[in-house]
């Protein structure tokens, strides 16, 4: 049975403290020790206590909601970034709620609309693709509510943000098909020219030049990286008998568009030609040949974009404070380049 | 450049009607004919009408929010019918807002409030596999707060709901696998015992019988039916010399999982073992071979889910409406069980 009844005055007994220690502790107060937070939410689990938030948002003007906007939850990528913001925010006694824009910009406005109407304390939000105006966004700042972008970002808004070091992580997958042998690579990159694809695409063409390899243009082929696109724009160089031996895809869905069509073609994976994807996609791990791939670090990145959240939320300086942060990509070798 | 100065005095004028009608209209008031909607949504799409939720939120006490909780949303079935969810509401004029339980029931609880908090006009829920006490939705439903359930229901609940026909689902799937000769076929059902699992593994058994063949305990196996209990259940089918010749899995993954078990050990697929999922999630197409599954219909799901919301939104009576639909499923034949 659920203890229902459980009170900060219970908790506040079994650790001989004040009721209103207890109350700023699990409000993550700053005024208290970590030490005090740590055993206060232990004899809170301990005795199964409920907090009853509506009654706190009302006394305190706060909701303890954080919004979340990301094109799509149905992602591996924006699900473990979620993920990680949710553990942190939910140990710190917040709950979020997601918000999807499906990569159009019109939902993305009325977004931010829904979860200012929702009373949330903050945003935290990736940009959709065709996201090219930023005044919604400016408007939560305009307002005084913290705001945390990762991944998808722009330096025109001065905001805290989290991202990957998408350059990198592009420039480590075409050396690697480089040193494997591939000296024609195809890159799939997306129509939409936000943040993340104009870096995939610089690493892309810096590791062929630092490789002594000319960029050619025909090599570079634009769609939206879903699996249709990957499989017409391989279709496409096939037909046109664009001679190629690998291919760096800015995403894993439209990677798979290619291994299926090579497969279907009889184009030995990874005889004949090599593939890289991005974004470590679970599905990379399940094909035959398995696809290898760059992983993002979604889980620290959620887990960092709710620490620099907290941060803001927490901080009583008076001028915003900004902090980026770049992580670090991983390349998964697979058999899809060996 | 967004127009964002339009006002339902622009559309009211184009149209001929009255600005109170166009409010109505925008409004969904169940006075205004479907016709006049349809136009005043037209003419609004057309001058890029951007409705100020907030203003209109504190003007009718409604936040024109609805709250959808379902165990995570990055599974292709729960995406989709939130994507048919919110294509409704959208065209409505409401946003969706989404919590994510994690299959865990003091998560699910907390979902209840933080969506209460967020003053939601209504919510729309799939219960987590652990659920099995139903205060939290029993005080949304006392709260005279219109909820609809989809997929994960329990009868106890005297409320709205939307399901599969799981049984049927199951019954055709496993027929399916006798008519192509298997005799000895394997259950993976879900060590938690609720609606969806009992109904398909029903279904599993009285497809049997009604073929002649006796239901053989040994053949049912449990797990939580994720990616590695496939792996597990099918490693132990083979280590203790289990004979079958064909796996009904209750989900996706669980089935990936003994497709990849069986191709390392060599066991030929579909040659000496025939594998059907359910669920119809995008990677069953990409597998090799690709894998027979059963269709949930999840956006038919999220449609009908939102219709059926918006009528108890909409509905003037006291008595609150109960109104339950059961959708059929459809077997997807693919290499898998050829």
């Amino acid at each position: 049975m659920k203890n229902t009844k459980a009170t900060i005055h219970e908790i506040a007994a079994k650790l001989n403290i004040t009721a209103s220690t207890v109350s700023r502790a699990l409000n993550n107060n700053p005024r208290i020790s970590e030490e005090t937070k740590k055993k206060v939410l232990k004899v809170a689990k301990q005795i199964n206590y409920q907090p009853n938030h509506i009654a706190s948002a009302l006394r305190s003007g706060k909701s303890r909601l954080i919004g979340v906007i990301v094109p799509t939850a149905n992602r591996n990528f924006f699900s473990s970034v979620i993920r990680g913001i949710e553990d942190l925010a939910n140990n710190l006694n917040y709950k979020i709620i997601i918000s999807q824009s499906y990569d159009e910009y019109d939902k993305e406005v009325q977004n931010i609309e829904a979860l200012l109407n929702a009373r949330v304390d903050g945003i935290i939000a990736s940009f959709g693709k065709m996201t090219d105006n930023f005044d919604h966004f400016l408007k939560v700042i305009e307002k005084g509510i913290p705001l945390v972008l990762f991944d998808r970002t722009a330096d025109v808004l001065n905001v805290s943000h989290v991202i990957l070091d998408d350059y990198l992580g592009a420039y480590q997958a075409v050396e690697h098909l480089i040193k494997s042998g591939c000296r024609r690579i195809v890159h799939f990159t997306n129509i939409q020219r936000i943040n993340i694809y104009t870096e995939r695409k610089r690493g892309y063409e810096d590791a062929l030049k630092a490789n002594g390899i000319e960029v050619d243009p025909e090599l570079i082929v634009y769609g939206s990286m879903q699996l249709e696109d990957g499989r017409r724009l391989t279709e496409e160089l096939i037909e046109k008998g664009v001679d190629f031996d690998g291919i760096f895809s800015s995403a894993d869905y439209a990677v798979m568009g290619a291994l299926q069509v090579l497969k279907s073609h009889g184009i030995d994976v990874p005889g004949k030609v090599k593939l890289v994807g991005f974004g470590n996609e679970p599905f990379t791990s399940f094909t035959d040949p398995t696809i290898t791939t760059v992983d993002q670090k979604s889980i620290a990145m959620g887990k960092i974009t709710a620490e620099t959240f907290f941060e803001i939320l927490n901080s009583k300086e008076t001028e915003p404070i900004s902090k980026k942060t770049i992580l670090k990509p991983e390349l998964i070798i697979r058999d899809s380049s060996k």
